[in-house]
């Protein structure tokens, strides 16, 4: 470890002026990264104490636990903080479609950016 | 597809009120989530100009080519925009540690949110 660290609580989090933090939410065998959305403090412990992931929802202002209507739940497996707080990583099972498109995931293969680069690959063929 | 979808440009992403979007990296071939960080419509540009993740520093109010002063670069392999368009998931190949405290990864499995739950196993025998 480069340097000391104490655990941090749904108390001692770095919330941004909204009261919120960035979470990542990755199915836990699979690796794949299924959306991103917000806690606050309180969906925080509601997310451990219930071990069902609850977000806070931006636009409808209200608390959110996934799948409460759609059926598509995330169980909780492990909720990590980043180095400094901000954001969280919720590694979860996720039953069924992810994202409110239908997709596993929000990110799905077919969201790519477009713009300059994007159509070029990575490594190819000098031309 | 649930619905049809048109691609997104930097300039056509869904910008939070500081003009910045959340970018999750992810190691592009074994799924490691690295950490979390913002890019403004610039940043997003410039990322797929170079093929350089370039992100912007809230701290420091300056653009930060992943790498540049450390060598720990992220190389771009693919850049996705989630459902919404308000989170961008970068597919990334990363030299070295991703986290300046030198773990790999930002979300080091050391930080757990300690809290209500935390301790329980998620699944386990009946008490």
């Amino acid at each position: 470890m480069a340097e000391p660290e104490r655990a941090l609580t749904p108390e001692s989090l770095r919330y941004n002026t909204d009261g919120l933090v960035a979470v990542v939410a990755q199915q836990y065998d699979t690796g794949e990264v299924l959306m991103v959305a917000w806690m606050d403090a309180e969906a925080v412990r509601r997310t451990l104490a219930s071990g069902e992931v609850t977000y806070w929802s931006r636009s409808r202002a209200e608390y959110w636990r996934k799948g409460a209507t759609s059926g598509n739940t995330q169980r909780l497996v492990e909720l990590r903080h980043d180095c400094d707080g901000d954001a969280l990583l919720a590694l979860v099972d996720q039953t069924g479609p992810a994202c409110h498109t239908g997709t596993r995931s929000c990110f799905d293969p077919g969201r790519r950016i477009a713009g300059a680069g994007a159509e070029q690959p990575v490594s190819g063929p000098a031309q």
